[in-house]
């Protein structure tokens, strides 16, 4: 039932105890949804309640802790042994006399975990700062460290098999951007053409089921389009208004992103399609100089430097890390394409360049979703770059 | 463009302040997507990067702080006045030197609320350990108390605009049930029902938009049925097996929840139909029993008398509180329908009785959505309360 081979799981467990060493981990926390999918395979939409699996060096299985109602969840989805799944009561859930951490303590004690040094994931979110006084306070013989981005840090360096999982989202995404430019017209609703799209997101490709994406279609359109992030409504689209659309496609929580501009008419204004022209042509040189050995920081000066001759001025980092992912974001937290950041790109790695432009009157997005080859890169899927008029 | 009257707002904001008086919190840091929401009205998908929402004893309007590029969403969704929103640079965003926190204790100096007590969400996602570390660090003339759930106990009595959005949520949620029974079929794959699902809760009833809940259509069946939480796959629905639905529909992130259960065969196993019997029975006695006045235990004890006479054991909490929510969860953390819960339940409380039974074989899900009214309460929509077959 997980979507991996057990030897798979096995080696990413191997992988982060390793990391765990040369850090001085003993024992690592791992609240972040992604991670604990990534270690055992556990999928559940259960995470709005606090729960972990712990990875120890003195056991090469992880442990699956969480709520007593997702314990055969886990039996079903992880490929984790009986005794690694350790469920909690139901009167610890949102409880304002015990947390669900104190009985994760007692796990730990019981283990003999709870001499050496912890690591916690001290800046995911799922991971709170109540979370941590309740384990601070209830191992004392403990020495907590920071264990934040460790796994995701493992995941960054996709196997071949995950690779096949992105590109079948891949599929997808092509899919749900075609149902965006079909069903975003002059006076349609909105939120009919959000259901399109999410329509095509949950159905998938052929043979290949969609999933929830971590983040819901994003499409801001008319004064929205100064901004990213926003959703939809009643509201019906306007002639001559953009529509900025940041979509994926997403299978077994793999993600391949998918984002392009529409505008409703066949003339967009001056600064929109010079926009677009040069923001177009700055991508497409910067995903021809990506390829293993070059850094994140020297790929965002291949940008930077491909706009020159241009007046924008793109503040925000250039793209970041993807893969696995569950709400609220598909960025991995590793990778940022942006100055200082010297990470050396490798085989497998997936990128996500996003090059948004928000004016204040103007707005205009696409992207490149891309892996490393042994020499070049790959697009998880073809899409025409254009600005999309209709 | 705020969803509610800029009056509406200020009474919330006052009555925030309010609390903040009583537990002596002189500046609270707000970081939960729902409590910004209700406060300001902001909304956009961007509570994946750190974002807070400041409310000072000492200013009548509340300060949003995010990332720059979010700041555009600001304007556009919230009441708040232009010195109210301050945004940090991007270079602030998931960096290994610097941290948003730091940025938001800056704009606390520099309105000289760095001194006196300050309360942050201890327990809520979206204020990690680390936003604590940073906050505790650079404000040394601070005293930190515990500030969570302080505006979820503020949003727990909803006013007549908020129960009309419930209830707008509610035309929506019988669609996307309909859409449920209608898709679901022997031969079928759970991912075409999954897409039928959500495109009923994103289009919305009538002039109504859907809008993204809290939480994805949780649709479990056959094996599944053992737990709750799960999703879809590419997997085909099986005669004879059970499918567990749990939905919602949502409008300006307001929710109405909606739970049933469907056999796909004419001939239910005898344990599910005594079961489903049992359930129901003593979901509509719990439910003539709901009125002001009577406790959140009270409720939950009147459900257990009620199927006391059956062998069947619900170890989890009957129910909870709901209103406005983002992912990961529509419950609002404050009453949870179990022993030892005593809030006194009062008019336009909104509540979510989801007696969910999961045997090992067999499982049945049904629910009850409802406000409470002067003498007694009402469902936000109507929906037949039975075991589908089909």
């Amino acid at each position: 039932m997980p979507v991996f081979t057990k030897e798979e799981y096995q080696q990413r467990v191997k992988k982060t105890q390793e990391a765990m060493q040369e850090k001085g981990i003993d024992l690592l926390v791992v609240s972040q949804p992604a991670n604990m999918n990534y270690l055992t395979g556990y999928d559940g939409w259960s995470f709005y309640v606090h729960q972990c699996v712990l990875v120890s060096l003195k056991q090469e299985e992880p442990m699956w802790i969480g709520r007593g109602m997702d314990a055969n969840g886990a039996r079903i989805t992880t490929f984790l042994s009986a005794d690694n799944i350790r469920e909690y009561a139901d009167n610890y859930v949102q409880s304002t006399v015990r947390h669900p951490m104190n009985f994760v303590a007692d796990v730990i004690r019981e283990k003999g975990w709870d001499r050496g040094s912890i690591g916690v994931e001290m800046d995911q979110f799922y991971f709170t700062h109540r979370a941590y006084v309740e384990l601070e306070k209830d191992l004392p013989n403990a020495q907590f460290k920071d264990g934040n981005v460790l796994v995701n840090w493992v995941r960054v360096i996709k196997s071949d098999s995950e690779i096949e999982m992105m590109k079948r989202a891949g599929l997808t995404a092509v899919k749900v951007m075609d149902a965006a430019i079909e069903h975003i017209n002059v006076g349609a609703r909105e939120c009919d053409a959000a259901a399109e799209i999410v329509y095509a997101q949950y159905k998938g490709a052929g043979e290949y089921a969609g999933d929830y994406p971590a983040i819901v279609p994003l499409m801001m359109a008319g004064e929205a389009t100064k901004t990213p992030h926003l959703t939809w409504s009643e509201k019906v689209y306007q002639k001559d208004e953009a529509v900025l659309l940041e979509l994926t496609g997403a299978y077994k929580h793999y993600h391949a992103p998918i984002a392009r501009t529409i505008f409703l008419g066949q003339e967009p204004p001056q600064l929109m399609k010079d926009t677009a022209e040069v923001v177009m042509d700055g991508l497409k040189k910067t995903l021809e100089f990506i390829k293993p050995g070059v850094t994140a920081e020297e790929v965002e000066a291949k940008w930077r430097e491909a706009i020159s001759h241009s007046t924008i001025v793109k503040e925000s980092r250039l793209g970041y890390s993807i893969g696995v992912n569950y709400p609220p974001d598909w960025g991995e937290q590793t990778i940022s394409l942006r100055p200082g950041d010297k990470t050396v790109l490798q085989k497998n790695m997936a990128l996500h360049l996003i090059p948004g432009i928000w004016y204040e009157d103007v707005g205009f997005e696409v992207d490149g979703t891309i892996y490393l080859t042994e020499n070049g890169n790959e697009s998880f899927y073809e899409y025409p770059l254009k600005l999309f008029t209709k």
